[in-house]
């Protein structure tokens, strides 16, 4: 139980069928971008999670066929007995902390391609694939019914002999068995077609053969949305979800809307499936768990207490902060690592590449670096290290060495700690980015052997009189105002006066007459500073040197939306397009495929394209014979990126501050090899 | 030698430093979607080409170290010991039949952007990662240009270990070492750069370093552009060329504009490199390969007898037919596979997976199908069967069930074989995808056990008075009229005699007034169209879902070659638009991000959504008592996709007809374990 009694309810046991989970903590599915081909990867970053708490742990989307072969994302497989021994390290890791494992049964449809199976993928009538690639599906027939079946079956005797404890049957995410529950997708004239019964027949009979299978043994859950795809559909979907009901010892209610369940903070708050989920959560009977990015305890605890779910489901929360279930059972919510809901963590997946976070740099690298997420040792000599910066990467290179146990100061030229989060936390629907810089600041205020200076600008004199043994400089890079960028490696525009940078913006800057902002980028901040300068009313141009609003918001999964939303703002668009000229009033654009320019008539430019590193202070070291233990530069000063970036560098420069190279070299997942079987 | 003396000269060994190819056929560096992760894949496809007369075999591109990491793209490593392994054997493969084995040692620069190792990207200066991925280089410090030349010497070292013959220094295609070539580009002030001899330098070093290393056991090769990036940099350019004559063994030769290296055959033909790579021939000492995708015999001889090269080097042509040197040897020259220059192989690497061939079915299934690209096993039963269609799909079942000894019927309805490659090939630019037509024609012409019928349309009642034990549907597939697709699953047009289908602009039909063609599929088919019709004289409107002309052939190469076409032929581009209603003389669009929608005044309009399979015979005969042993549809007739897919689908037909279940389940390649080092 907690510390805090008020708590008390999210660590009581549910049962689920034939097992019993150890309180209400829930990983829901998610992608990890680890899959089949990083099993140690995988195992150490599940079992983690189990570690920290979280009673229930599941794999991500496991496909159980070849003709569900979503190359190039990494995802789980359980095609033959020889995957058995990747989801076992998996298993194993997650019982060792007392939790529960579960595998999400998977068949893909219309959105898989297959391009490493290169079997016709399979959905109700012959369409185009969703994800782009130039084939259609083929339509399912009888015997692939019959296949579908026996696929479930044989994956969940295989996931019972890998050891998990919940097998789940996947209906929702437009994948295949959501696609039958729609009369308006589903064009069968057969018994699996026409009436809502029969167009969930598919699902029940799944259910019902899996859990003939191994429900003695395991929890059967439900992966389901809590409303119809097509709203005219609702009566229909009422009616099917309640045929189910009795079914499933474990309902996982998301909605329809993949962009309201996994949608970024900029458009998305916590919790915001309650009201739909908690319609459905009265006509079922069953254990209910549910997303909504809770990271607060006492929404989660609400949200049991209402009634609407049974345990909090999490993945973005759980990524972000793997030990946030012990720690509200050791009441120390200040320590919570909270999710700002940026999405990286998704984006990665979306790029074919594992997952990292923005708030947990420690994400992935539990077994390939032998990072704890909690657990620092503290190793240091008595050695003093100033850390020049105070912005994502300085803070978390301090608050790592601090916890280490160097002597840490942070200098920091302006008057208040975070660099570029406190800017670009200001921007419209951004708040929760600040979070990076709050946690770490809490986490730093409890070391005494931290000390923070702020209004603190250091020369070169300052850093070699201050008698640190290592130097590391994170002060951070500032926006080119010459161009430069992807499409033009040199310079295209000559200094002036109506050139504003991304800083001057985010700082408050409102230009008078029409602002254009150019978007070499490609993702986020362009479209924010848009919105920043609509909303203070001025006539905005956005220009992009592609073809949509933030192209990369596609693997963060909110391109459509932050594309709408500008649209939506009156903001005129302009895409294709590269940067000629800046003249006073008017902006020349080229056409980056050869066609027509087009001039605009604009008062300001705020060109969007790359970064300079701000690394005079360190240039200017390097030349000094400063006679220093170590000297290095972190983060943006280094090399400009993400946030997420900026945070793992500082993770990364504490971790290895004093280590020999040879840990520093990160090692490949050489996968499963030939471990035993769980079952050998 | 070979059987026809004429072409003899590419059969002479060739001294290459310490080792000597035995032929002039020359399998460059190419990319395979298979790298590290899929060993036996890679090494069994690599062998192929050996045994198929291929002199000297390379490796795609191998990172040497962790800070080139081009995660999602299945590279090659040799970032430490364990990746010794996978190479050795590949190089075994190679050697078997006594071939070399080369590796392309690898530093990526501004074009990594590290998703899995983490490490931030080097290059010249700090600028953004070139495929669009938020983050930025590192400016390349002392210590790195030290690290380049040891990653470079360990790896050479660990290349002899697994036996190649060949190591590479890879100084083009804008990595790494290209990038401190151009004045342009390299901002350097130190001895790496300024003066065309300090720029070089790198390249030099590591040229001397790895000669010094491994020059007693390896041949050495240095691959190259024939031109500068920035035309008024090509007098440096032959500076710096002439300064490094003498030190490599082999010059790969190859240009500055990867679209022409690289350029689908509907921009670039046969031989397109010659005039660059010849006059740097003529300035360097040593062995020259270059590639042109070369398929004719001819030109191979002119290009080896001009001087121009001394080796015919090969990536495509040697995917479509690995065995094009044997087919050379043996005068077999009307068997040669030739490549059609599509660029579906590179697609497949560029989407994270393994290559496969439009012409060559078996590319990348030698390992996990077992299927050799020449060998079929004459072990059918006397028994008979009916394609019903003579497409790609129909005419590869039919071949490949030709040399397994079936008795084979081919009915065609039309009064020519070849289906939509008929029609395609004429499309601007696409003459060569005939061959994947002729080629098959070509053998079934050789085999007196296929009997093709055209002008022999097939009812329910002659299928099955015909007599055959198997049934082949291959009955292709047409595009929908009603505006179902990717965008809209549901239908959005009312039928409309205005309304052209692919197909009959194809056929050659012009309509009067202006056109416009919708492209929801987002690939080549649509500004093909385009292209015809306004050929043709019409005024043109592209109108696109997209926000680019042809997003998908980002992944052929040709993305903006295509795009920048449409806009120079001068017609009207429209882009991320839905279709909404077309009535007489007007087109409905709507914005797929809720924007203003459009009209345009237009006569006539093209849909180009999706394709409904001619699948009725075939399901009709399903539904009937039919009595045949087996019955099945494939290519467009059962899943509409590339060529590529219906060769493909005609091939595995025609390999598992009869063939029991078991064998067709595809094979994962689960990595190189545990399996002994070379050396151990």
């Amino acid at each position: 139980m907690s510390s805090d009694a008020r708590f008390d309810l999210l660590f009581t046991p549910f049962k689920l069928g034939p097992v019993t989970a150890p309180n209400r903590f829930y990983q829901v599915p998610h992608c990890s971008g680890m899959g089949h081909e990083r099993p140690h990867v995988l195992a150490a970053m599940r079992g983690m999670k189990a570690e920290g708490g979280w009673g229930i742990v599941n794999t991500e989307y496991c496909t159980i066929h070849p003709s569900s072969d979503d190359t190039p994302f990494p995802i789980q497989t359980l095609w033959d007995d020889a995957d058995i021994r990747q989801h076992a390290m998996m298993t194993e890791a997650v019982h060792k902390h007392g939790s529960l494992a579960g595998v999400e049964l998977f068949l893909g449809g219309q959105r898989m391609a297959n391009l490493n199976s290169r079997l016709a993928p399979m959905s109700i009538e012959s369409m185009p694939v969703l994800g782009g690639d130039p084939l259609q599906t083929k339509a399912l027939d009888k015997q692939d019914i019959a296949d579908i079946r026996k696929w479930h079956v044989d994956a969940a005797k295989r996931a019972v002999t890998a050891g998990f404890d919940l097998v789940y049957i996947y209906a929702c995410h437009h994948y295949l068995l959501h696609s039958f529950l729609s009369g308006h997708e589903n064009a069968r004239r057969d018994a699996y077609g026409g009436s809502p019964l029969n167009r969930v027949r598919i699902v029940r009979e799944l259910l019902e053969a899996v859990k003939e299978a191994v429900g003695h043994k395991c929890a059967v859950a439900l992966r389901w949305a809590s409303n119809a795809a097509h709203p005219q559909e609702q009566d229909d979907w009422l009616e099917m979800t309640q045929s189910l009901s009795g079914l499933p010892d474990l309902w996982d209610l998301t909605v329809n809307d993949y962009s309201l369940e996994m949608g970024p903070s900029r458009f998305v708050k916590e919790g915001a499936l309650e009201e739909q989920v908690g319609a459905i959560r009265k006509i079922v009977t069953g254990g209910v768990v549910t997303v909504g990015r809770y990271t607060s305890p006492e929404s989660m605890l609400r949200l049991v207490k209402s009634g609407v779910a049974d345990f909090i489901g999490a993945a973005r929360p759980s990524i972000a902060d793997p030990f946030l279930p012990n720690k509200i059972r050791e009441n120390r919510l200040d320590d919570i690592r909270e999710c700002i809901g940026c999405n990286i963590c998704y984006a990665h997946n979306s790029r074919g590449a594992p997952i990292r976070c923005t708030q947990n740099a420690t994400m992935g690298e539990e077994w390939r670096a032998g990072w704890h997420p909690e657990i620092i040792t503290r190793d240091a000599l008595k050695q003093r290290v100033l850390v020049i910066g105070a912005g994502p990467a300085g803070l978390e290179a301090a608050r790592v060495l601090g916890a280490r146990g160097y002597d840490v100061a942070v200098a920091e030229k302006s008057r208040a700690a975070g660099g570029r989060v406190n800017w670009e936390s200001k921007l419209p629907g951004l708040t929760e980015w600040a979070r990076v810089r709050d946690w770490r600041l809490t986490q730093i205020n409890k070391m005494p052997n931290i000390e923070l200076f702020l209004e603190s600008e250091m020369g070169v004199d300052d850093v070699l009189d201050f008698g640190a043994q290592h130097v590391i400089c994170a002060t951070g890079s500032h926006w080119r105002l010459d161009g430069r960028g992807r499409t033009s490696h040199l310079p295209v525009l000559a200094p002036h006066a109506d050139i504003l940078s991304p800083e001057d913006v985010m700082r408050g800057v409102v230009p008078k007459g029409p602002v254009a902002v150019y978007d070499d980028d490609g993702f986020y901040l362009a479209p924010a500073l848009a919105d920043k300068l609509r909303q203070a009313g001025c006539e905005v141009h956005f220009i992009s040197s592609a073809g949509v609003v933030a192209p990369w918001a596609e693997f963060t999964g909110d391109q459509a939306e932050t594309h709408a939303h500008i649209v939506a703002l009156g903001i005129h668009c302009h895409f294709n397009k590269s940067l000629s000229a800046f003249v006073p009033g008017k902006l020349e654009l080229g056409c980056v495929y050869g066609g027509a320019g087009l001039t605009l008539d604009v008062a300001t430019l705020v060109p969007v394209t790359s970064r300079q590193p701000d690394d005079d202070l360190y240039e200017t070291l390097v030349a000094r014979d400063h006679g220093l233990k170590s000297l290095t530069r972190i983060g943006d000063a280094e090399a400009p990126g993400l946030i997420a970036h900026a945070v793992y560098a500082g993770h990364r420069a504490g971790r290895l501050l004093g280590v020999t190279a040879k840990s520093t070299a990160p090692l490949r997942d050489r996968g499963a090899g030939t471990l035993p079987l769980a079952a050998e």
